[in-house]
C-alpha cells in the first residue's frame, strides 16, 4: 500500500519555516490505519518482541497496536513528572535547551527483547534517549521502528548501530 | 477476566492527597492488554462505529487498538495549538481554571457514528468537552467507554443521556 497520500504537508508547523508531516489522514482511514500497523509489524520479521515501547504522545498510537499484534506488552516513555510510579531518566537535547525523558523502573526485565516506536525520526535525540533508558534497565534494542524518516535531519546518525525501518523516507 | 490486579494505587500523585490508579502494570501485559482492548470492543455490541475518538495522551493508548478491531478510523482530540490543521475547540472547567481541547475539522463526516474513548472518567470534563467536539462535526456519539470510572467523582452526571461504559469502577 502506497502510504503517501494519507500524509498531510502543514506549512510553517508548530513553527515559521517548518513543514509539518501530519499523519491524521492516515489515522482516521481504517483500511490505511490497519495496513501501517501490518508493514510495522512485517518489518520485525522473525525477532522475537516482549515489549514495545512508544513514546508519549504520537508515539502512543502504534505502539500498543504494533504490541498487541506481536503478542508484546505495551511501555509508555513519557516526559519529565508524567509516570506515577519509580522511573530513571535520560535528557536529550532539543534545538534550545534540554528535556528529559522517564520510563518506570518496572517496565522491562533484564534480557527482554525490545521494539522502540515513534511516529517520526527528525534529529534522533529522542529515540537515542528511549534505547538508553531500555539498556539500562537491561534490555535489548531489537529495532527502532517509524512511520516517518526525515532523513534530512540525519537522525539515523544518533542510531549507530541500530536496526532502524520506516514506512515513509523524506 | 479480572483486571484490578493490573491496576496500582499510587499515594499523592500527582499531588498530595489524590490516589492515582496506574495503568502501567495491565499495559505491559501482553494478555490483560489484548484482553482489556476486547473488553472494551464487546462493550460496544452491535453499534457501527465510523470513528474511534481518542484524547491526548492516554486515551490515544487504546483508542486505535478499539478502532482496529471495528474497522473504524481513529481520530485524536489534543489540548489547544497541538493539532496542526484547521481545528474547532471546546473549553472545559479544571479545578483551577479552564483548558481548551481541539479536533480537526475533517476529522468525522456528518452523520458519523462515533465512540469516544479515554483512559480514565473523572469529573467528565473532558469526556464533555469531546462529545461536544464531535456533535459540532456532526458525528453521532454511540458510547463514552472508559478503561476506568471514578465513580465517587460524579462525571456521569456531565454525561447524561449519553451511554457509558467502562472496565473498572471505583
Amino acid at each position: 500500500m502506497d502510504f503517501e497520500p494519507y500524509i498531510r504537508d502543514i506549512e510553517d508547523f508548530p513553527k515559521h519555516g517548518v513543514v509539518f508531516k501530519d499523519i491524521t489522514p492516515l489515522l482516521k482511514d481504517s483500511n490505511a490505519l490497519s495496513k501501517a500497523c501490518e508493514t510495522l509489524c512485517n518489518m520485525v520479521e522473525d525477532h522475537r518482541i516482549d515489549k514495545v515501547v512508544g513514546v508519549d504522545s504520537r508515539g502512543f498510537i502504534f505502539a500498543p497496536l504494533i504490541a498487541s499484534k506481536l503478542n508484546a506488552g505495551f511501555v509508555p516513555v513519557r516526559k519529565k513528572g508524567k509516570l506515577p510510579y519509580k522511573t530513571i531518566s535520560e535528557s536529550y537535547e532539543l534545538e534550545y535547551g534540554d528535556d528529559i525523558l522517564e520510563i518506570h523502573t518496572d517496565a522491562i526485565l533484564k534480557g527482554e527483547k525490545v521494539l522502540v516506536h515513534d511516529d517520526v525520526l527528525a534529529t534522533g535525540g529522542t529515540a537515542s534517549a528511549v534505547c538508553k533508558l531500555v539498556e539500562r534497565l537491561g534490555g535489548e534494542v531489537i529495532q527502532c521502528n517509524f512511520l516517518i524518516h526525515l532523513t534530512f535531519l540525519n537522525g539515523a546518525d544518533k542510531l549507530n548501530g541500530y536496526d532502524i525501518k520506516s514506512l515513509l523516507n523524506y
